[in-house]
């Protein structure tokens, strides 16, 4: 075929619309998406609204045989790789050619919302069942991905790219379970991960559809983001011990306790982050004090520090000066700070071509589009390593996600899930 | 019988020295006190040391039955009382008169010591099984008790005081059953909590053995403390509410970050609680992050808030203080904070009798004393409200304690133990 590898991006519209062309008015069935969320809202359903389907949790767990259901009704033939990712493959045109994969995840955050990932995954399958109902076969073969621990640190895309090291097989998940544990949970096989993974070059490109999470498309009123790229992450495991004593008997002066220094280093984090002018952002989110009862002075406290930007070196610079200060706080009442790396996602910039067939795509919908970048990491990051990549943000009402408040409207979502269904076959002519 | 009433404390001296004198060498069998603490050790024993027998747990439960046993091997008719707590009673000479009581707890913290508690419930159980082997029959019923959850805020010794609320029944405790579970669990019945009550003049006098917790005795290598107070305590639960969102989407300028609030709230109750001179002392021991993931900004915090003095005025004006400064923290980054009281301990003052009946015994023993208060909390405290109280203290080396580290020696162990058995005797003819 003779399709692949166009030069410029009015070639590449071009070809977009000869194809869509072919089917002006073909459109995704935006009630299936829709009910398909609905039904996902179950697993794990919270009683104040939302969901906590936490990787490898029952909730995921059930949720992703649905999925797999809704795959093989949209004729992907899904498979559980072996990190745990779902994958529905359907045979392209041509056979030699690389896959073409677009998708999201469902696992939330605790007490998340019923967007975040859903979105993304039910529109990719929705694409799927669109292009199997109309009989249209695309001349790559195509994956729709369904990864597994996004919320966690990207687990199941980063096997894939390779960038998962075995250490981080050890982190302990919001489930309870070991990453390595939970892997094994929903059917995956760690001793087999360096099957799963891919080399550069080895997918002929990788769409997401997202909610934005951030408030500006509402804001601004437009209907779809063109993302330029995504934030570097990086987290760490911070643990401070101090010394446990008796909250009645130990005078003020006298105590190394463990909380007054983590209280300081959440207040320093904050100051740090916003000293220097930009976009960057840090976050403690999660703390522990030991042994944990109001008499007790706590000698130990567990809690984590979050930092992203653009820029990986900004983050660096960051994390550098945190240490210096922490040091400090610790002299201060004899307490000491340990820093353990959770993982780190390095920031992935999209491919040009890929931004302009998403803008294309949004352009023949007549919807406005503008691009942005993402302060949310993706999964679409790791696929970046592989290939070019593109993703596609829709409106978050008020900027809320990662709460059960998240909501982006019916309208959106079918927006995105038509523009995803246009960028994907035009990227199957485009793309080698 | 004519020995009760003596008005000085020379007369009081004398009795206890006519008693003594006919068992000069009345001594407690230390061995065996040693071998119950050993023996206690084991349930809820933690891996690094120390337990976790928090009341109400599986361990406390069973630790609860063998020293039930050790009553009846004290010749002590043990029965759980409707409040939960262990009470091991033998009859008088005179069963007219008010029963004297001594005793202690064996419920421990979290990854708490093997000494608090501990040491005064087999202690309090050891005099009465030398006074059985020796064939003495005290003039007053005795009764050794066992209080419940102490640890928790006295649950037990509240409860036979009438201090305890029927809404503090619905504290959750440590081994997560609220107050009403955790009693019914152990054997109580919270419907009858009302029989258990006792009237002030219900009881002949009470005596509790206890480590000091603090490193004054040792420190001034001095053999026994004599109390004469107990700091007032107040806890209340704090809830910090914020707004839970995307930590990777939210701009540093508009998040409403529940734990970045709570952390200034801990440095400001350090701050607060050490503005002023004396020995006040207030904790932030507990802290949790609601959802608590790394990539979340906590919409929710919950904390603990414990302040502790001799002076109940003065906890209540630095509460005070701290619920003006709160409220400023919460306007600074749009949280809100809410306190609500987990109970309230008044200050106690021991009895001026029973603090020189605990001198002249440590005086008899050779034993060097000091006149000292307590920062802990005891249920000696709540049985202050029905009759004359003392207090013995005996060394904590390293002034450790409500930790794995938390020791006593031997032989402290044994001098406590002792003055405890002259103190009883001496009260016995002193008191009415």
């Amino acid at each position: 075929m003779a399709f692949g590898g166009l030069a410029t991006a009015t070639l590449r519209g071009r070809w977009a619309e000869v194809l869509v062309g072919q089917q002006p008015d073909l459109r995704v069935n935006a009630d299936r998406i829709n009910a398909h969320l609905t039904a996902l809202a179950e697993f794990g359903k919270n009683p104040q609204g939302g969901v906590s389907r936490v990787a490898y949790s029952e909730f995921d767990k059930a949720a992703r045989v649905v999925v797999m259901d809704w795959m093989r009704a949209a004729k992907l033939a899904p498979t559980i790789d072996y990190a745990g990712n779902i994958i529905g493959r359907r045979a392209g045109q041509d056979a030699s050619l690389k896959p073409l994969l677009f998708g999201s995840h469902i696992d939330s955050v605790p007490e998340g919302g019923n967007f975040d990932g859903n979105v993304g995954s039910t529109a990719a399958i929705e694409v799927a069942q669109t292009l199997a109902e109309k009989n249209l076969t695309t001349r790559h073969p195509i994956e729709v991905v369904v990864w597994q621990n996004e919320e966690g640190g990207l687990y199941g895309s980063r096997a894939v790219s390779g960038q998962l090291t075995p250490a981080e097989l050890k982190n302990v998940s919001n489930s309870g379970k070991t990453i390595e544990q939970g892997i094994a949970f929903i059917g995956g096989d760690v001793a087999k991960l360096d099957q799963v993974r891919r080399k550069k070059g080895d997918i002929a490109g990788y769409f997401e559809l997202h909610i934005e999470q951030g408030g500006t498309l509402e804001k601004e009123k437009i209907d779809i983001g063109v993302v330029e790229g995504i934030v570097g992450i990086k987290q760490w495991n911070v643990t401070v011990t101090g010394f446990q004593n008796h909250a009645g008997t130990t005078a003020m002066d006298n105590r190394h306790d463990a909380l007054l220094a983590a209280a300081k280093f959440i207040q320093m984090v904050n100051r740090v982050v916003t000293s220097i002018p930009g976009r960057q952002v840090g976050t403690v989110g999660k703390i522990q004090a030991f042994p944990g009862a109001p008499n007790v002075i706590p000698g130990k406290v567990t809690c984590t520090l979050e930092l992203r930007d653009l820029d990986d070196e900004k983050v660096d610079t960051i994390y550098e000066q945190i240490g210096k200060e922490t040091k400090a706080i610790g002299d201060q009442n004899g307490t000491e700070f340990a820093f353990a790396e959770l993982h780190a996602n390095i920031a992935a910039p999209s491919d040009a071509r890929m931004r302009a067939l998403i803008a294309e795509a949004a352009k023949g919908l007549a919807l406005s589009s503008k691009v942005m970048p993402s302060g949310a990491g993706h999964d679409a990051q790791a696929m970046a390593q592989l290939g070019p990549m593109g993703m596609i943000f829709i409106p978050s009402i008020g900027g809320i996600s990662h709460s059960p408040k998240e909501y982006s409207t019916p309208k959106d979502i079918s927006n995105g899930a038509n523009v995803l269904l246009r960028a994907v076959l035009a990227a199957d002519r485009a793309l080698a």
